[in-house]
């Protein structure tokens, strides 16, 4: 059981070895993998946040594995500036390190851009979940996530209710595939949401900002049918995107579970 | 650095074996131990949930480490009655088989009962978040824990707005030590929880339900600062309760960050 | 803003109401709803757990919403009895209570079985994060989500250094499409998945299984890479399955980042 | 149900309206806050990263509410400088602007540092999941949170098999109270505590340093208990540490659940 000394010096490259197994993996790499990253933002600016990503590379069949490490340093070498225009020089760079067809990036993080009280103009930062999937090599592909929390206030409770009406957070998710040719900003996809919800959130609301929300959200009633409804006309209408796919996630006051709408569309489909 | 192989013959013991550092461990054990469990309930019934124990003992200062195997022996001979009974058994039965001083169990699990709608009475099992917290041996100690999902209408919203009133799902923890002679159910405990709330929540509503609960949050609204002083108030009312930890979480409808308040309270130092 | 009392007897039914935005929505209905359920399990038997459901249907474009409450109302006439049979009649009564031409069902839960230590065969329950996937009406699916946690140890930590290896928890996550001809029960695909790990786990392991579970791990040196084929020679195999998804995820004992592989295969196209 | 529109101006402050329940509240504020913060580290630098706080202050009998957007505009004019003298300032504030007695903060963040592997040199971000809890007012205290991920490799295992020993990643997580005079860093912390595994974990290990870590595992076996008492050891031995807790969670390989140990001590006790 134990191997003499001798025979590891140099150190083999078990990685490296023959697989004779016949099955080549679609993908082989790291997850979880929590890094500082710098964000290039609208109007030529950069923000600091944590990203947590996973790379991957196909591995062909004659492979026994590949070189996690090496995922990590292309990481430090990159993760100083992730933009789209950035990030297929990244997977040009794992493809080269890994000797791979095709290269993968996925990676989280929170967005923080500063947002102002509707009647006081109060600011604050406020944060929003998003994301980038990337592919390069043989397939190429990028799309943005983002989630957006809105306020939702539900038309049949307003309907049927002498008063009142039951409303909540909501969580409108999407994933954007942008054309080509065309920049997408975090910013502009944030924006087409927030306009969709009876009402956005807000950092910071002082009385006269709490009367202005709470009526908008009550002028503008919203089920998870109509969330769907109106960011899919948003994307419709906007020539930067290709393609999309919109949950909205109601986390009901009047329930312990969620009410939930999905809508998949691909618009050279239309 | 390779062993003989007749050094191992019994297997040695390393965790009997003595340690000279001086530092006896408070609490040495297992936990996410995800095991099936059978729940005593109210009127003499069993209810099957899934729970998530965490195990311990003391460990004196001379011995080098515990021995991991009989915590999960000990719970797969007791996971089939856990009430405030027979915890105490499961208890001593850890401090004999470890040979401790004191022996401590933390489960959390999901407990499930019929709820009917308030004006059609249609009916669902709704699941809340509960558990038990307790301590035999040299220290003897007994604590329930309970979060119950609320509706919670904002005060201030509602008295700015001229329509409407920003409402939300809110969750009220509690932990509940119950004086020793009494019994004090899961059941009685959400009851006066949800008592306090701007409207409780339910799995089943039809329209006319939906009506009458959004009226019933509209005619009664609640701070976070609200429900913990109901709260309390409804413990210090009852005799089965020695003392209380309340924290109350409403996620903001208006806001991504929640509102919060927290209690603590030992009757006898009233 | 206020409406007459008059004007809402008997309620209005607003979800029915007609929607002129001409988009129709794949998925409507409610999440994270946690309900009992009865799994019936191999060998005729039935276990109890805790379900975590998602159900839902298509929308008609000319539909504003649909009836939330429903949903409820059938899992609640159903949860004592999931099964790869049942779930379809769960679909259809779906379909028809919502009018709708396709319905979904999602579900996740702890499965348990008990497993016997390898040398003393002392015994314990073993809990697997398993769930379904099923589709009914104009699409019809069911898929299988099965998630095994197995030791692996490093093939190159083994070969390069001069005693020991690391090694780790790892997941093995499957998603399987059974042929429809076929019972797949979650026991033969977790079985199928535990022989592939450097070692499987178990929930009670005494000192001679302690050995016995360390020395195997050191004879069966496994990368993520390696885990996800075997896994994958063993479903290509079997008759029952058409096509599979396979993640690997080690906690990997020497980086806070995990190693992963990822492997999707329709057998129809070999 | 409807108020007029005069009986509205100005708006009125509910908050600040007498409550007559009599009773005070420990904590009331905003939770879930994330919020981009800068927090000075060692050797005068700066690092950024996201926060996630916790901001409360107590509440006399007589109020019925606090006023929650205080506490955002607050963390607003001071996120942009966190350590242990800058808290006490955040505090203070706090109290001014919610005319409170005593307040509260914590906030959770990763820190970053740059490691390098222990033979290569190789060099990487590590993060770390690191906290402070803080109070000011009536009740003074601070306290840091510190969780380190290590690599523990059995000694039983490795005493009883003729090869190998089971390893695996664990968490020790600290809550440390310095004296008031003396200034603890994060990274000291960490580096103490990264000196009592088997192994410290890298962000990048390259073939020698792999085998240098395995061995070095493999050389100093450490049950979670051993973990627990050589942090203690350490903390004990450290004059700017007044208190400790210490809890190690190791994700046992073997197993599907973890192995436990925690240990609090007050110094002062001694």
């Amino acid at each position: 059981m134990i191997k003499s000394e001798t025979a590891k010096t140099p150190l083999v490259d078990i990685q490296s070895s023959e697989d004779k197994r016949n099955i080549p993996i679609d993908r082989v790499g790291v997850r979880q993998v929590k890094y500082p990253m710098h964000l290039r933002i609208k109007d030529n600016g950069m923000m600091q946040t944590v990203g947590l990503f996973t790379l991957t590379v196909d591995l062909p069949k004659h492979f026994k594995g590949t070189h996690m490490s090496r995922f990590l340093e292309v990481l430090g070498e990159h993760n100083h500036d992730m933009t789209a225009e950035t990030i297929p020089l990244i997977l040009q760079r794992l493809r080269e390190r890994l000797d791979a067809e095709t290269s993968h990036l996925e990676v989280k993080f929170t967005y923080f851009r500063e947002k102002a009280a509707p009647v006081t103009g109060k600011k604050g930062m406020m944060g929003y979940e998003c994301g980038f999937v990337a592919s390069g090599g043989a397939t190429t592909d990028f799309e943005i996530l983002v989630t957006v929390p809105v306020t939702t206030l539900c038309p049949c409770s307003k309907e049927i209710s002498d008063y009142g009406a039951h409303n909540q957070r909501g969580y409108v998710s999407v994933r954007v595939r942008p054309t080509p040719d065309n920049v997408l900003w975090l910013e502009c996809v944030i924006d087409m949401i927030e306009a969709c919800g009876s009402a956005p959130l807000y950092p910071v609301l002082k009385r006269p900002d709490e009367k202005f929300v709470t009526e908008q959200a009550y002028n503008n009633p919203r089920f998870v049918e109509d969330m769907v409804r109106e960011v899919a006309l948003a994307f419709d209408k906007d020539d930067r995107i290709l393609s999309y796919e919109i949950e909205v996630e109601n986390h009901e006051s009047i329930h312990d579970h969620n009410a939930y709408a999905y809508l998949k569309r691909d618009k050279s489909n239309l």
